[in-house]
């Protein structure tokens, strides 16, 4: 007998129509007598942490999620997280970095469409959850559409069709139908479970657009940031004159405030080296995100900023996989 | 006899390996000659604008751009333009709105490896570009690995695959290999040829993340901003309690500066009316991009500032297609 555990936070799977729009109501155990899913051999626990629209979903949420895997862990066989979709991957790599090398699977899903709608996405994704969470080795994973993605590897790319995610630069875990998950790759397994909820929400992610004032950079400091992911153009270029975001960037390193830069593109990885006008963004010493996602690079630098104090120490973990976000060189 | 003017920008077609990383230094007739596409039937002459890393390019090389391709477009059948990957597809949609109604088509092309390496796509996509130009119907246009997408549509998703660009949310509007061009669709013809070099660059792009501070939004009147897009969650969702960005877009809005708001995810439209968090941004007067691109939404919304002086005018124009970039309600 499997004892899988629900945490219900929200999102449009448990929504219904108000007069102000949908609204998420219904509670994990609302949930499952509606969709079913406790067949023969699977024991599920409800708990309602919140209901909130995942748009809202912050840091501190992310400790009262986080707080409550934690308190399960060594109780069930895994985890169901039921949460918006809008930030789902978002709290998935968060909770991978949170909590690194757990001993039995985490699996998040939502829905695009409220479960009490005839033709929702959103009971075929809790079942599936559900049996993802009786199958999967330990871990944080995104069960959406039918795929299995690791969850600090997820971003949402549709606003609106079924297969709302993807796995970025990683191959997809798993597919599940019919109560069966067939596994597709198995991610090398992190040894020693640890959690920690000491996370600095203080990072600004920047996407530079052809034109943008370097000034939005320079606040940065003036307004309380403590780290920045920047979203350059393509491998990973911004300007170098007329409007100098190199000379920005130098300062907010002076100023003992990390940069790590990613790329807009979706896929593939971005590399500071290649081109003329991106080496002296290597020379300023900014720290490459290599193939990790923005989701992934923003979460995981609130996260190194909990427990790392100078920039060479935050290099040293924004360059280490903890939870299969980055490939490593 | 077709006439193509190629003109040339630099990018990483243009680029030879330096001590300090790949710098573009080709010329424009270099490229010809390297390419060996002046076949029967087609005359290419040649333009050299300037040699960058299209990570440099900004509205002032747009300025640039429009003006050559204005000059030159009652004296040829189409126009071959240069360009690095990492911009083309900001530039593609700002000429869409800065030359609107092309009598003539204007191709932007590149390479993702410099054409004078071996196994470079630099050569074929140029070959494909003149192909293009000398086929297809008047407006701006993107053709790269063998796809032609319509210039306010393109985003380039791969930092390093030869397919870089997709056509987002909007048909791909042509194939070429070996010298054909195949329509598999034709956009809806503009009628009348209208250019304006009259943008306006101080426009900040806000990407939210969980936990962003609101301040972000609030210093961008401060450093003189006059206009804000932002890629907000799935349809358009941002946090509106405990740090609460509704808030701050209604204080820019009351200021006179008007708010886009699109999506982060990549695919598929926005809109702030579906959940009950993101209605309070409709309620404060939040201008949605629908199912533009990010790139398309800041570089209209430039253009737009640089003819339309209050928000209503701005709405309005913002919610009418010019190019092709938008799919009117």
């Amino acid at each position: 007998m499997k004892r899988i555990c629900l945490i219900a936070t929200g999102g449009t799977i448990a929504c219904v129509p108000t007069e102000n729009g949908l609204s998420p109501e219904l509670t994990a155990r609302d949930l499952i007598n509606l969709v079913g899913c406790e067949t023969d051999g699977i024991t599920i626990s409800c708990t309602d942490l919140f209901s909130m629209d995942s748009s809202n979903i912050q840091p501190e949420e992310w400790c009262v999620i986080s707080a409550a895997i934690r308190e399960k862990v060594g109780n069930c066989d895994g985890i169901v997280l039921t949460h918006g979709t809008d930030t789902m991957a978002y709290t998935a790599s968060m909770l991978s970095f949170m909590l690194s090398g757990l001993p039995v699977p985490v699996v998040l899903t939502g829905a695009q469409y409220p479960a009490i709608y005839p033709n929702s996405d959103g009971r075929r994704n809790l079942c599936d959850a559900v049996t993802a969470a009786s199958t999967l080795p330990g871990g944080v994973y995104i069960c959406f559409g039918g795929s299995v993605i690791l969850g600090c590897r997820a971003v949402k790319t549709r606003t609106t069709s079924l297969n709302a995610f993807e796995s970025i630069n990683y191959p997809y875990i798993a597919t599940v139908s019919d109560g069966k998950c067939v596994m597709l790759h198995t991610p090398k397994p992190k040894v020693g479970f640890s959690y920690s909820a000491s996370i600095d929400p203080r990072v600004a992610l920047i996407k530079i657009v052809p034109g943008m004032s370097p000034q939005l950079l320079d606040c940065l400091k003036d307004i309380g940031m403590k780290g920045v992911v920047v979203e350059g153009f393509g491998l990973g270029g911004m300007h170098n004159f007329r409007r100098d975001h190199t000379e920005s960037i130098k300062k907010l390193m002076a100023a003992g405030i990390p940069v790590v830069l990613t790329s807009q593109c979706l896929y593939e990885q971005s590399t500071p080296d290649v081109y003329e006008v991106s080496r002296s963004l290597s020379e300023v010493g900014v720290i490459s995100a290599h193939d990790m996602t923005t989701e992934a690079a923003i979460t995981k630098l609130m996260w190194v900023l909990g427990r790392a104090h100078d920039i060479e120490s935050v290099r040293r973990i924004m360059n280490t996989d903890i939870a299969g976000e980055l490939t490593e060189a």
